[in-house]
C-alpha cells in the first residue's frame, strides 16, 4: 500500500514539473510588447526625453525614430519639406501680407517638428518688437511641453516669447505628448484641447481607447488661434467642429489673423484641421476607424505586434495601412488617387476666383468714393471665401480624409469669391472689376 | 457457394435502388431557377408580351410585376411621381421656355413607364404641328422596342410621329427590353446604345455577365439627343461619356434643346444619366459593383435564388441591397443620408447663382446696345453651368451613385454661372445686374 502511494506522489511531483515548465515557456514567447509592461526602466511622469521610453518600448521607439527620415512625397503632399510657394504660385498672392507668403513648407515627420519651427522664415525672433512670435509656437512641436505646462500653466507659457520659451525646449515631438508614463494609455496632454472639450461637455477620460486613437491627434492636428495679448492658445469650436461652425465663432468675437494688403479684408489662417475634417461625418470616422489605424497601423517585428510610430500617409505603405480592413489596396490606392486629382482641380479653380475676387476688392478699396456698405460685405465673402478653401488647402490629406466635404467646401468658397467680387464691382459702380483668370504667375514677386 | 451469389446480388440491386433515389430526392431538390433552363414555353425571340416570359421565370415576372405599385418615396426621390416643380420651384424658372416647366414629375416603376409617357403634359400630340413629338420619346418606355426596331429600322421608327408609333406599342418596359429570348442571356437591344458603343471601339458581345449587369441598363438610363429632322436617337458619347466630353460634343456639333427667354441662351437639358454618372470613377463602379447587385439583389422565394426585378432604390431595402457586401447596414444607410444631404444643399446654391445669372442675361439681352462678345460669352458660361448643373440633378441618386464627381461638377457649375452674371453684366456695362439670390417664390408662374 505504502508503494503505490509512493508511486502515486512521485506521478504527481512529475505531472506538475512538466506543466510548470510547459507554463514558463508559454510566458518566454509571449510576445515583447506584453512583457513590456514590466518596465525595465521607470518613466518619470511627463518625460520629455523620448529615448528613455524606448528603453522599455524599442520597437515603439525605433520606428518612431524613422519620423527624421521617411521624407517620402506622395502625389499631392508627402513629407519632404517642399515648397508650396513654389508648387503653387497663386499662395503667394492668397497670403500676401502674411508670413505665410514669404515661407511655407510642407511639414516633415514628427522627429524634425523642433528644429523645422526655429528654421521656418516665419518667425519674428526680434525681442524687442511688440508683434514678436509668441512661446505659443511651441505648443504642437515638443515633448517638452507637457511637463512646462505643468510647471508654469498654459497662460504663463503663452505669455512668454518665443526666444524665452525656446531655452527650456530641447526635444522634439514625442512619446510624452500623447502618453501618460506608467499605465503607457493615451491622454489628452494639451490643456487648449482638454478646454476645448470640456468646453463641449465632454470628458476625454470616458473615451475608449479606440476614440483616443484619433482625440490624442487633437493634441496639435487642429485649428486653433492665440486668443488676447496674451496669446493664449484656444481651439475655436465653441459653436461646433465643423467648418461652418468655426466661421460663425469666429464673426462672432471679431478676429482677424490679418489685413489683407489694400483689399482691406480682416482675413483669417486655416492652420492644419485634420481633426476637424475628419469627423465631420467622414465615411472612415462614421465606420469607427481611428487616425491611428491607417498612419500608425499594426506591424510585425518578429512575434511582437505593435503599432508603427513611423507616422506617414498610407499611400506609402497601403497594403499595411488600407490592408488591415481593404483586401484590394491596388483598388485603394485608385481610389484615392481619382478623388485627390478631382479635389487638387477644384481647388485651383477656387484660387482663381478668390485671386479674381482680391484684384477687384484692391481697386475697389483705392477709390475714396466706393459704397463702404458694399465694399464691406464684399470683404465679408472674401474673408470666408478664404478660410473655407484654405481649410481644405491646410488640411493634409488633399482632401481624401473626408472627400465629399472637401468638394462641398469648395464649391461654397468659389461661390463666395465671385459674390466678393461682384460686390467690389458695385460698391465702385465698374464693371471692369469683373475680370476673370486674372492670375498671373509672372507677377509673382 | 450460389447463396452467396444471389444474396451479394440481392445487396447490389438495394444499394443502387437506394442510391438512384437518392439522386431523385437531390435533383427535385434543386432551386427552381436551374429548372427554369428547361422552359414551360418556348418564347419568340423579341416577344414584347413580358406576362409569356413570365411562364418560365414566374419569381422574376412577379417581381417585374410590383414595379407597377413600388411607389415608396426616399428622403430626397423616390417613385412617387411627385412633382419637381412644387418640390424645388426654382426648376419652373430653370426650364422656362421648355416643356419641363411645365410638367417635371419623378419617375415611376418599370410598369408604369408606358402609361406615365403617355401621359406628360410635355407632349405634343397635334399631327398637324411640324414640331409635334417625335416617336422617339418611344424609345425607352416598351419592350415592343426590339421588335419594331429589328422590323422597321432605327431610322424609320424614330421618323415616326409619337401619335403613329404609339398605335404598334402596347407594352411597357418588360423582359425583352434587356433578355435574349431562348438563352435569357443579358442583351443591348437599343441600336442607339450598340451604335455608341461601336463608335468607341467596343464590342458588347465581349463583356462579362458581371459587365452586362450595368450596360443593360444604358439601354434607357443614359444621356441622349435626337439628331436631325428624322430625330435619330443618339448617345453624345463620341469624346467619351463623363460631362466634360458631352459638353464638348454637344459644342462641336451645335446642338441645342431651347432658346433660354429673353436670354437667348441656346440650352441643353440633360436626360438620365445614370450609366455615365456611375462610371466616371465612382468607387462602386470601380469596386466592380453593377447596377444590377444594388437596384436588383439577389433574393429567395424558398430554395429558389434569383435577382429581384422589382427595380427600385435600394434605400428601401438595404439589408438585401448593400447588405451582399457591407455588414453594416444601418452605417450605409447614414452614411447615404449625409451624402446626399451634401449634394441637395450644394445643388440647391448652384441654382440660385444659375438664377442670377439668368436674371442679368435677361436684361443684357434686351438692351440694343450690349457688346455681343460678352453677352455671347455669357450664355456660353450659362449654357455650360446649366448642363453641368441638370447632369447632377436629372442623374437619379442625388450625387449617391458618384458622390465627388457630383460636388465637383456642382463646383464647376457654380463657378460658370457667376462668371455668366458677370460677363452680362460687363456686356452692357451695368452693375446692377449683378444682384444674388434673387431668386423669389412668389415669381413662380
Amino acid at each position: 500500500m505504502q508503494k503505490y502511494t509512493t508511486l502515486i506522489l512521485v506521478g504527481l511531483i512529475v505531472v506538475l514539473a512538466a506543466a510548470l515548465t510547459g507554463v514558463l515557456i508559454f510566458l518566454k514567447n509571449q510576445p515583447t510588447q506584453e512583457r513590456a509592461f514590466q518596465p525595465l526602466v521607470e518613466i518619470q511622469p511627463m518625460e520629455p526625453d523620448s529615448e528613455k521610453w524606448g528603453v522599455n518600448f524599442p520597437n515603439q521607439y525605433t520606428t518612431f525614430l524613422k519620423t527624421k527620415t521617411n521624407n517620402i512625397d506622395t502625389t499631392y503632399a508627402g513629407a519632404s519639406q517642399f515648397s508650396w510657394l513654389e508648387r503653387d504660385p497663386r499662395q503667394v498672392l492668397l497670403f500676401a501680407g502674411y508670413p505665410f507668403s514669404k515661407d511655407y513648407n510642407d511639414d516633415r515627420g514628427h522627429v524634425n517638428a523642433l528644429e523645422d519651427v526655429r528654421a521656418t522664415k516665419r518667425l519674428n525672433l526680434n525681442l524687442d518688437d511688440p508683434k514678436r512670435t509668441p512661446g505659443t509656437c511651441y505648443s504642437c512641436k515638443s515633448s517638452n511641453n507637457p511637463a512646462l505646462w505643468n510647471e508654469l500653466g498654459m497662460e504663463d507659457y503663452d505669455k512668454m516669447s518665443f526666444v524665452e520659451l525656446g531655452e527650456k525646449i530641447d526635444q522634439s515631438i514625442g512619446c510624452a505628448n500623447c502618453h501618460e508614463a506608467g499605465t503607457m494609455r493615451l491622454i489628452v496632454t494639451n490643456p487648449a484641447l482638454e478646454e476645448a472639450l470640456t468646453a463641449q461637455g465632454k470628458d476625454w477620460e470616458t473615451f475608449t481607447r479606440q476614440e483616443m486613437r484619433t482625440v490624442v491627434c487633437a493634441n496639435c492636428h487642429v485649428e486653433y488661434y492665440f486668443a488676447g495679448e496674451g496669446k493664449y492658445l484656444t481651439f475655436p469650436w465653441a459653436n461646433g467642429t465643423d467648418v461652418y461652425s468655426i466661421i460663425e465663432f469666429y464673426e462672432n468675437i471679431g478676429f482677424k489673423d490679418w489685413d489683407y494688403p489694400e483689399a482691406g479684408t480682416p482675413m483669417l489662417k486655416a492652420q492644419h484641421p485634420e481633426f476637424e475634417f475628419f469627423t465631420a461625418d467622414s465615411t472612415h470616422f462614421n465606420a469607427g476607424v481611428s487616425c491611428s489605424d491607417c498612419h500608425m497601423p499594426y506591424v510585425r517585428d518578429g512575434a511582437a505586434k505593435f503599432s508603427s510610430h513611423d507616422v506617414h500617409s498610407p499611400l506609402l505603405n497601403p497594403e499595411l495601412a488600407c490592408g488591415q480592413c481593404h483586401t484590394d489596396t491596388e483598388y485603394v490606392v485608385r481610389r484615392v488617387n481619382v478623388i485627390q486629382e478631382q479635389v487638387a482641380t477644384t481647388k485651383i479653380a477656387t484660387e482663381d476666383a478668390i485671386l479674381d475676387a482680391i484684384n477687384a476688392l484692391q481697386v475697389a478699396a483705392a477709390d475714396p468714393n466706393a459704397d463702404s456698405a458694399l465694399l464691406d460685405q464684399a470683404r465679408t465673402w472674401h474673408r470666408k471665401a478664404q478660410y473655407l478653401w484654405d481649410f481644405v488647402s491646410a488640411e493634409n490629406s488633399t482632401g481624401f480624409h473626408n472627400p465629399e466635404y472637401a468638394l462641398k467646401i469648395l464649391a461654397d468658397s468659389t461661390n463666395y469669391a465671385r459674390q466678393a467680387q461682384m460686390l467690389a464691382a458695385q460698391s465702385i459702380d465698374d464693371t471692369s472689376l469683373l475680370a476673370t483668370g486674372t492670375f498671373d504667375q509672372g507677377s509673382i514677386p
